[in-house]
């Protein structure tokens, strides 16, 4: 708990997450008592400019945390598992959100619109880690979670096929993409470094490595125990494909739910529950054909939810198919660890009033 | 039946199928005694080279089928019913691309790998309609339908998400889509006069009509009910979202299934089956990472599958999950109807040896 303006750090402020860290700071009205951007010894002396002010990079080390008293990283596994704890030695709360310590069943795994009130007994033990999920998870558990706990008996199961951005491959996976769209329209062959392969007018099965006992891959089987553990029920049925298509920063996500028992949610019911839960937005039009896009929902904090629909091949109440689009590098990253800040910090809207 | 080399004409020639269709069969065997291209009273008179040879455009009058022994018909619905009466009443046997005339009880809808023996039965009636299934479905259901056939007791239940490309669309939207790369290039706002939304760097909900009852769009209502056809079983349970991906000419497609009985079907299984069947080629390097992708997929007449594993979710050997990648003007359409023509004419091989 957290009950004064608290003393920020970024670690990783150069990343793609790291920009949109500062853009949503920028934004929102957590009150700071100071900011200190930290990021590779390669980035320190850079001046990054934060809300008027220009604020030196600091290479980060193990005493970047000094009177820190909350840490938002965004620096990859191993930056996380070396460095959060002297963060947390430190008397800091970290909010990490790397894969490094999600499973650990110590740390909280946050969404605030949907466990959010998992912190109020976290914060009552002092700082600790606090994980942020992974993008594809927090996107399709904005729609899922209202209709789970709206159902008596819950979601059985869940077969899901994702839509993923270049952001989740970080800045540089992004500006390749570009860098293709350009190559194209000179006519010259299609630099790869980093993907080893065409992305521009492709789509490949997710770059993370398979788990060779069940062929799935890292950002399926993220997918898969983070929503068990966020919504505490590990009974759930899930199978994933991810897939990287060619779209700059927003993951779109094709979701058939089946319910554990017929009669439980109708489309109706089901339009119902999502129009009053909160961080999303319905975007439904049949007649337009307009639906979910990822530029629509590019820069924007809400995930749209659209192609809401009972499944025909089940019987009345028991299936439902959705398409989600959600801003990978916003409510799939900067924003939920920044949302997750607000709530420790107590009255944080107060403060600003 | 057809036991000679056939006269054959092609109407909509000058489309993105019917350019597809003269590229088979300048590469393919199937004899001919002519060949007649017909499109809209537009494109007569162009000439277009085949095979060496240059051929006139003819504009597509319901004369145009004197002589003719099949008729490719890829000209849209409209065209299809219009006009196919004619051939069929001048003697020909129309192969149609449109989806006019699938779901016709009479009118046999055919992939040849898959149930090709239907024809077997249709030729000893003569000349009439035979329709060439949609895109999504053929690219689908060569994976599926050696799956379901080894079962034995077939398979329960499909949910499939599409990755579809432009080329479904037709040329013209293909040239959209490139074009939008050179706006992007030139840092032009995106032309979009076709769909009226940005492509590049986009996706959306297939641009087909959404049924009211069901929320459904076309595209999806075809899949459904075009694989219960072919699978000779309206008893299995489908489900399907479909999407267009930022992709020139290939489809892809998430598919999960749920087989009738546990322990039925293995990932090891699995691959035997798929190994065996004809028309896909296993593209499944998890060490590398490499498993289908549509620019491999394109200009192939195989469909690439891969991602073969056990649906984790499920009871072992009840549920499976794979990935496949097609060409869309290919296997997808002009390939199959010419695979359908060569089985109509009997000793086709014969008469090129």
């Amino acid at each position: 708990m957290i009950d004064r303006p608290p003393h920020v750090a970024i670690v990783g402020c150069t990343g793609a997450v790291g920009r949109e860290f500062l853009n949503i700071l920028a934004e929102r009205d957590l009150p700071m008592a100071s900011l200190t951007l930290l990021a590779s010894p390669r980035s320190a002396g850079r001046v990054i400019e934060h809300d008027g002010s220009p604020i030196e990079v600091k290479a980060l080390a193990e005493s970047s945390f000094d009177g820190v008293d909350i840490a938002l990283f965004s620096a990859g596994g191993e930056i996380s598992r070396q460095f959060a704890p002297f963060a947390v030695e430190s008397g800091a709360t970290v909010i990490d959100n790397s894969s490094a310590f999600r499973m650990d069943p110590g740390v909280p795994l946050i969404v605030p619109e949907i466990n959010g009130d998992v912190l109020d007994e976290f914060r009552g033990r002092g700082p600790g880690i606090i994980a942020n999920p992974n993008c594809s998870t927090i996107i399709a558990l904005m729609a899922i979670a209202p209709l789970h706990r709206a159902a008596p008996c819950g979601i059985q199961r869940m077969v899901i096929s994702t839509y993923q951005a270049a952001s989740g491959g970080g800045a540089a996976m992004m500006a390749e993409l570009e860098q293709q769209a350009r190559d194209h329209a000179a006519g010259r062959p299609l630099r790869h470094d980093i993907l080893g392969r065409p992305y521009l007018f492709n789509l490949f099965s997710h770059n993370t490595a398979i788990d060779p006992a069940t062929g799935y891959n890292t950002e399926e089987l993220k997918l898969i125990r983070e929503t068990h553990k966020i919504l505490d029920d590990a009974t759930i049925a899930i199978t994933a494909t991810c897939v990287r298509v060619p779209v700059l920063r927003a993951h779109s996500e094709a979701i058939n739910l089946t319910f554990r028992e017929p009669g439980t949610m109708s489309e109706a019911q089901a339009r119902q529950v999502l129009a009053a839960a909160t961080g999303i937005r319905i975007v439904d039009d049949r007649a337009a054909n307009r639906f979910p896009e990822p530029i629509d929902a590019s820069g924007q904090d809400e995930v749209l939810v659209g192609r809401i629909r009972a499944d025909i091949s089940q019987p009345p109440g028991k299936g439902l198919d959705l398409f989600v689009s959600g801003d990978q590098l916003r409510k799939g990253a900067a924003l939920n660890a920044i949302q997750i800040a607000e709530r420790l910090v107590t009255g944080a809207r107060m403060f600003t009033a």
